[in-house]
């Protein structure tokens, strides 16, 4: 049967001061009424039943995940007891699966993307896991560049195998860290490159299969935890384990040297929002360029982020800038600047000023 | 016996939104730990003691003076039940001031000016009191101007009478408009013009004998109300006449057309902390040209103003900006544009908006 598994275990520093240590950024209406989760899970439900829903979170956000999902069978959300990069994430998932259902394939994907157009979505899903389940392989589903963008890992697409249900299948030829400008604008030029959007399809035992063979340890600490799976010592071991397994992606960890590895470049309107300003991708612009949420008035205010939670923010005579207001903190940067807001949640930190993280 | 009056009517839109209707910019710790007008209050009462020293503000606000100003007899926080600007202000306090005292002469001055230096304000205040008490006539104080303001009224300094306690004693010669830059400029070169700071002194017997002789209308609505002080109807005939005062301020309503009519230059150093950016006068500069309140994180900011209430404030890349935060509204502005908060209150009041006001 085919599941969905969403990762949804990221602490997202980089939306501070509306993200904390327990609402990391899934957990935020960044771009729409509903918190990004309750999107992503709500854009996959009409392929995937909620039964076969599953969420990886950690343990700081397991309860609010449950509370924002409660469509969702409770045990369905999974608790990582320590953060230890996608490969575990999706290697646990795996496990659980296969626990319920031997022949579970399966969607992977993040918890925190926006992706408006839902029906193409689910044609490229449906697309992809219908190659792993006839085909076998793991699938990662790429995002057919719009701009030389320095921010993202890319794919080097090999040669096309087939086409399913209109989308093109072509081998994975290799993951490619990211670029430098001048590199991304080649890639752009050249074409057969992709954004590595962490998206994949696969069967679960054959996910399993692979980190066996290449990531032993892993697979010593995953079959462990899944010999303990509702039993009493179910916890323990989780909690045991857990912390303790080897920390890589999935993409260098198991699918560069994975050996049947397709992918299907897709080519819907997506946006990964790693950072306030990338806001202006996925909110309407109003005359001025400005987006925003919340209640807000701008006096001759140009091409700015304005963001206010449950705080009106007021801006006059400025240009280029971002403004995140909460009850207790404000955060206002320069638009090129915004990344450096995890020098501000790092100097928080070093400052005992915990209630604000 | 001397007296002191502090006129605290102000509502003071300039400090959104730190400044509420229920909390204007009197109430404010501005530019130390204690609200600018504790620490009026706290400068005069070296020279004249807290059973002399009365306080005129709104009924909204006297509550929350009361409160602030614990150590004065409760029934000296004069509440005004509408604003009639200053005149009647000062001529209401006459009125009581006198029904308890006779041979009252007063000092009055503004709650919400900034002057560090308490000795010398306190100096001056003195020597002022000592002329209107031994000479009599209406005296106001003029601060020796620094820069060629444009944003005061300024005194026509007249001629030079005696010297009291080391302070000059002049004629006043007449009272200026706020003037453009170029006339600032030639008054700054010529000499002989002081910034006009709204403090004075007087006999309170001799302020109503001139608000009796130049605004008879005046004169009997304070008239009236005197009569009622202390009597069962006093409140209520306060209500009635106090806001059909005519509206008119001291200084063009009263002073420019007294009979006997003096300055006293005075040096020490002062602001009427008028906006926001006015805050870089009054408070210790970083290194970076940063002035602020309350916690606050600045990486590569220059030159700006962040003040955070029970909020912290984070900016990052930017300069000359003003941003003050509170747990509902923050103001994000350039600084040479702050002045325009008032387009942001009114915009507020059009939108019903009312509970950030």
């Amino acid at each position: 049967m085919l599941h969905a598994v969403v990762m949804a275990g990221g602490s997202g520093t980089r939306f501070w001061p509306a993200s904390r240590a327990d609402r990391p950024k899934q957990l935020l209406a960044l771009a729409a009424d509903e918190p990004l989760l309750r999107v992503t899970v709500d854009r996959v439900l009409p392929l995937v039943p909620a039964e076969r829903v599953w969420v990886v979170t950690t343990a700081a956000t397991a309860e609010a995940t449950r509370a924002l999902l409660g469509d969702l069978p409770p045990d369905h959300v999974l608790a990582e007891p320590a953060g230890r990069d996608t490969a575990a994430c999706v290697a646990y998932a795996a496990k659980v699966l296969l626990g319920r259902d031997p022949d579970a394939h399966c969607l992977v994907f993040p918890a925190d993307h926006v992706i408006p157009d839902g029906d193409r979505f689910r044609s490229a899903m449906a697309a992809g896991a219908a190659v792993v389940e006839r085909r076998g392989g793991l699938l990662t589903f790429g995002i057919a560049p719009t701009r030389p963008e320095t921010g993202y890992g890319y794919l080097a697409v090999g040669d096309r195998l087939a086409v399913e249900s209109g989308w093109p299948l072509h081998r994975l030829a290799r993951f490619v860290e990211k670029p430098d400008l001048a590199t991304a604008r080649a890639y752009l030029a050249a074409g057969g490159y992709l954004w590595n959007s962490g998206m994949f399809a696969w069967r679960a035992a054959e996910l399993l299969a692979e980190v066996r063979r290449q990531l032993p340890l892993l697979a010593d600490g995953v079959e462990a935890i899944g010999a303990a799976l509702g039993g009493p010592d179910e916890r323990r071991v989780l909690d045991e384990v857990y912390p303790t397994l080897p920390r890589t992606s999935v993409d260098f960890g198991i699918m560069e040297s994975a050996e049947r590895c397709w992918t299907i470049p897709v080519d819907f309107g997506w946006s990964d929002v790693g950072s306030w300003p990338a806001l202006v991708e996925v909110l309407a612009a109003d005359s001025s360029g400005n987006v925003g949420r919340g209640r807000r008035l701008a006096l001759d205010v140009k091409d700015s982020v304005l963001i206010g939670e449950r705080v009106l923010v007021a801006a006059i005579g400025v240009r280029d800038l971002v403004v995140v207001a909460t009850p207790d903190a404000v955060l206002v940067a320069a638009k090129g600047e915004a990344q450096r807001v995890k020098e501000v949640v790092d100097a928080l930190r070093e400052r005992g000023w915990d209630e604000l993280l």
